[in-house]
């Protein structure tokens, strides 16, 4: 426990989940090869950076790194363009060679927004990720990195494997309680689609992993990395398999836009989408129960399985009409079939989604 | 001849060399299996777009594929992160998907664009170019594409492999002369470091190729494009081998930024550094008919082997020492050991590239 390998061939690359990793960062460099002659780039935002930048520095430093750091405004909004292209004059600025390696010390937003940096910085550097949420735990296994489109979240991004992940759990300790809530949402459905002994783990452990007790959260997030390892390990660039991390994704992100994006945490949305989904494979003969066991795991956490009463069945249908394949009746869902297991289909009709966001609804 | 392919493993591609390709766009993308439900784009510029851009929408269109089409100014201008933006824009409009492919038809400039618009739309879809110029022989081999940053060219970028290069030697007939003259500098380079026996053809066949004879033309390019296909397909991501294909570029890219971009176009300023390799040759021991051949085969063609007499030996050293390496005296040439073979040096002395601008100073 605690190192985990995510196989991709020659990408292949460890993920150390353990505390107090940040303070050995210069260590792990050390030990991973990367060079001490080229600069290394941290890209952090203005909520991490007072939290943990120094740590790493001086870690860094003190085993013979130069190390430059770019500070972003926290949030969505600097996963655009105009603030990659800041982040990309920090590293020139900076010194960066194709020897350099760009670190990302953050949650998803940094992690997408550093990554895309590394991905084509002088058409590539080492990528190093270090993320500070547990929603990260989902986020940096895969190599997916992006910037958003003003028209469209994430269009803009390539795949790019880190070189290695060290994850600090204890910086998990300042995270608000709602994150740390709504980051395990991304944990349990790693159970659900995969692992029926993790999801009644994490069910039973639901008080110490929302409590963050160390060994707890150490064991369900580097299973929940190792099960999206498993999925991403078969299925790189998302030819098939891989659609089945998306249980819950495809409503809980219509949940999202019918909120307005923040409103709803994306682990709130997608736990939603998550019963909601369990609902419609009861209305395709799943049995009576797989509904009633998914709600009751994510109410162990205490997340949201009804929709928000002050969001209409039509702006959530408006919202899912924006995706062209829901237009053609084509519109891929992925549905449990057991607690554990889950299909990819794409007969959902519309008259099923109305009828489930009706059920679901608060009133 | 008219075909070859470029032996990336599953990343091989074909290039085709031949007249009237374009007005066969559509045939080509059958025969190749692009879909027909996905929108294509098409990148081009205004000095290209009104001269080919109806024929390949009309060929596309005819074979039922859906078209859209960006043309952007031309020139480097339009290599920036806010065109970059604005193709991504049209691709979302025109609804592409993953399935998609972005087509890249103009010159160097556009295959850059639009090939790395195609590498990170949606995380990577099918590119295609369709080179209009000579110069474009060289770069569309390789997967290199990007868009500059303000502080330097080429920064942003990935590698992205075509799924075919379509080029129609028809569009060479409408290239003024002095852009025909440079982009051959480029054919004379492949022969320069690889194959005497090319170098040896270009030289005789100077006057057919300025003059674009079909038949001439259409091997210089085969061979121009295999000879590089060879080096890249033996070091993709560029770890070795593939730096003897910046023969000229070390003093030439300090030519290029001397003159101000633009005024020295890129043919000429690697023709006059190839000179000075191969005079940095004899300084090292090289044959002395090294240099004589090599200035014969350049002014075959009525390529400068002479630096311009209104740049100052200084200021080419100025523009040198923005390199990194050079301040560190560790900057790496390539020079010729005899017609057709190169080594990769990196001891040349600041006093050696002082004589040999000295030396090839027009007075």
């Amino acid at each position: 426990m605690g190192t985990l390998h995510v196989d991709l061939g020659e990408r292949s690359y460890p993920i150390y989940i353990e505390r107090g990793l940040l303070a050995q960062a210069g260590s792990y460099f050390e030990q991973h090869q990367l060079g001490k002659k080229s600069p290394v780039l941290i890209v952090s935002d203005d909520n991490v950076a007072p939290l943990y930048l120094d740590v790493v520095v001086r870690s860094l430093e003190k085993q013979g790194y130069t190390v430059v750091t770019k500070v972003v405004p926290a949030g969505e909004q600097s996963k655009s363009l105009s603030v990659f292209e800041d982040v990309m004059t920090a590293a020139i600025e900076g010194g960066l060679d194709r020897k350099s390696a760009v670190v990302a010390l953050g949650g998803g937003v940094i992690g997408d927004l550093a990554g895309f940096v590394a991905a084509s910085y002088m058409r590539g550097v080492t990528f190093v990720q270090m993320p500070t949420t547990i929603l990260a735990h989902d986020s940096s296994v895969g190599g997916k990195v992006a910037v958003n489109h003003p028209l469209a979240k994430n269009m803009i991004g390539v795949f790019h494997q880190p070189a290695m992940v060290l994850y600090d759990i204890d910086t998990l300790m300042t995270l608000p309680p709602r994150e740390i809530k709504a980051g395990l949402s991304e944990m349990i459905k790693h159970g659900l689609i995969w692992d029926k002994a993790f999801a009644d783990w994490c069910e039973e452990h639901s008080g110490a992993l929302l409590q963050l007790k160390p060994d707890v959260i150490q064991y369900g997030l580097t299973r929940g990395c190792e099960i999206k390892a498993q999925i991403v390990g078969s299925d790189e660039t998302e030819q098939g398999l891989r659609a089945i991390l998306n249980l819950g994704h495809t409503l809980g992100h219509a949940f999202e836009a019918t909120a307005g994006y923040g409103q709803l945490l994306h682990g709130e949305a997608i736990a939603i989408g998550m019963a909601a989904a369990a609902k419609l494979a009861g209305y395709r003969g799943a049995s009576s129960t797989l509904y009633e066991d998914t709600v009751t795991k994510l109410r162990s956490f205490d997340l949201p399985v009804i929709i928000p009463a002050d969001m209409s069945e039509e702006s959530i249908l408006a919202a899912m009409m924006h995706d062209k394949k829901f237009k053609e009746n084509k519109l891929v869902f992925i549905l449990p079939t057991e607690i554990g297991k889950v299909e990819i289909v794409s007969d959902v009709t519309v008259e099923q989604v109305r009828q489930v966001i009706s059920e679901l609804k608060e009133v």
